[in-house]
């Protein structure tokens, strides 16, 4: 295993003190029970976005807190939910007095975690709960489909709404209308390594691919023969379109997320595949993300996520944002 | 070879043509010479800013062009020179009839092109070189220093006092500045894969790393034993210190840029531990960047970057910033 590393215990506190001192202008970072916060107070009267899960997933989700997007993340160990007290805290230290939006991704132990949570800390919350992997139905860790890049989209739209002022019900319907017009699916070309096993989590053969990976290395649909990135893009909309079944001449954004380990280079070219298949199709590209926004850690492969939007979520999705891993510009 | 390909010789046109498409708000894309520039048009007045080199280092140089970085971007084939043809093509297409500075990496080839594009062009110009690694003298395609990742920096700095209208004599005093002002390192955990080659350009045991790599993955320093995250970095940060010899107290800017293969969360831990030894020995950092920034494909590795700021140039990396990976907030 080469990895950046002291001690494979000290990883979280070590890579998140860091990423404090990093971002110290927009976020405070708090331990014992961990949790990221934005650095400015809440308004009084916000309500606020917490949302949370494994670590590993960088810049997902500590990397979104700041204005715009979401108010406290909570990471767990590498690939481990965090835990009902992180929540807890991240609440409290966040209560704008107008309730609290979870943003959970499709897995157990978050969901567990996170109603858990809802329940011991009181108060006006709701959840939002993110299943935008197209690929499987159910998968380890998972009852139902997965949570994967969709999520920051979510909390992006969610987040935009909240500092316009939203109240909790309308954050909530927001949320569940994106998750609603998001699908997403995925492929590795190799493995990642979680620090505390030390090995790869699975292995490929030097041909091989895993199509429709889960974001923690879980098994996808098949593993199948590397093939050209014209194909694996027809592949992986195919599948999304089929799910998602938008209206012709629909406007979509489209997101191309690297899972940590393939170059940049590579994610445009991937997007220019897709673009073109979805233009064929007969759709708008009116909104683009590409780079590394929900990795698994040095994992070698991308995924596809397409929203259908319309003019409230284009609006939202276009709304002044500044947090670590993203900003709107001058 | 496991890449998101499908033609090798079609992977920088496919790719531009994606991240044109990603990015048609900000920049637009020619072929035939092949170059990338602002979609706006240039001020009448301003001196322009213009860099470029081989491909496979995304998001440098073609994710800088934008509002208050460079104005063009020339991308060669991967690890191989931009020829004259594109520069010149590029210069005239943002010609803001004030002059064009050249940043160049220190790479044979580069100074080469640039240097006949310069000519050919004619109208006022000049030229900052980076020189920023410290680790080697000489190496594969270079006499005297590489220039990595401190580049971006150069481009920020003298980018942001373009666009505050600095002239072109200013604009050359401000690159050679920062470029004396600025230090790197960097170590590799494993090789990447030039798509044309299809192997990896080197091999490393599975406990061994390349101290003070570079980033074509030319030869560093010596081949070394994996070390904890502190070790490696007090070996990086002693030699940029030395060189750079900083005064007490001195403010930093703090750059840790990850190679491509390297997950967020590590380059977090590697922020930590540089950050802790810098202000153990008395130093302020006062400013930060952690992220792929100069990549070399798929590398897993990072580098470190020191910039020594002084007042001028700490206003100028915080001036508001517009480009595909860079940005301010809102």
């Amino acid at each position: 295993m080469k990895k950046f590393i002291n001690e494979v215990d000290d990883i979280l506190v070590e890579s998140l003190t860091g990423f404090g001192k990093a971002h110290a202008d927009l976020v405070e970072i708090s331990f014992d029970p961990t949790f990221v916060r934005r650095r400015e107070p809440t308004r009084q009267g916000k309500a606020v976005l917490i949302s949370g899960g494994g670590s590993g997933h960088e810049p997902l989700h500590a990397g979104f807190v700041g204005y715009g997007m979401l108010d406290a993340a909570c990471p767990g160990h590498v690939f481990t939910s965090p835990t009902p007290d992180q929540m807890i805290a991240a609440a409290a230290a966040v209560d704008g007095g107008a309730g609290t939006l979870w943003i959970v991704k499709n897995y157990s132990g978050d969901i567990m975690n996170f109603e858990m949570a809802a329940e011991m800390a009181g108060g006006e919350s709701a959840t939002v709960l993110v299943v935008d992997d197209v690929a499987v139905e159910g998968s380890s860790f998972t009852v139902g489909r997965r949570g994967v890049a969709g999520t920051m989209i979510v909390e992006k739209i969610a987040g935009a709404a909240a500092e316009a002022g939203a109240d909790l019900a309308t954050l909530k319907a927001i949320g569940d209308d994106v998750v609603a017009r998001t699908r997403s699916m995925g492929v590795a070309f190799t493995s990642c390594t979680v620090p505390a096993a030390g090995s790869p989590t699975f292995t490929l053969g030097d041909d091989e691919m895993e199509m429709g990976v889960g974001i923690h290395g879980e098994p996808g649909r098949r593993r199948e023969k590397l093939a050209p990135a014209r194909v694996i893009a027809e592949e992986m909309l195919g599948a999304i379109l089929q799910d998602l079944s938008p209206a012709p001449g629909q406007e979509l954004l489209l997101h191309v997320n690297g899972f940590g380990g393939t170059p940049l280079m590579e994610l445009y070219l991937m997007y220019q595949q897709a673009s073109a298949i979805l233009t064929d199709r007969g759709f708008r590209i009116s909104r683009s993300l590409v780079g590394d926004y929900t990795t698994s850690l040095e994992m070698a492969g991308c995924s596809l996520t397409v929203t259908a939007l319309d003019q409230r979520a284009t609006e939202l999705w276009d709304a002044p944002v500044h947090t670590p891993a993203m900003r709107s510009g001058r």
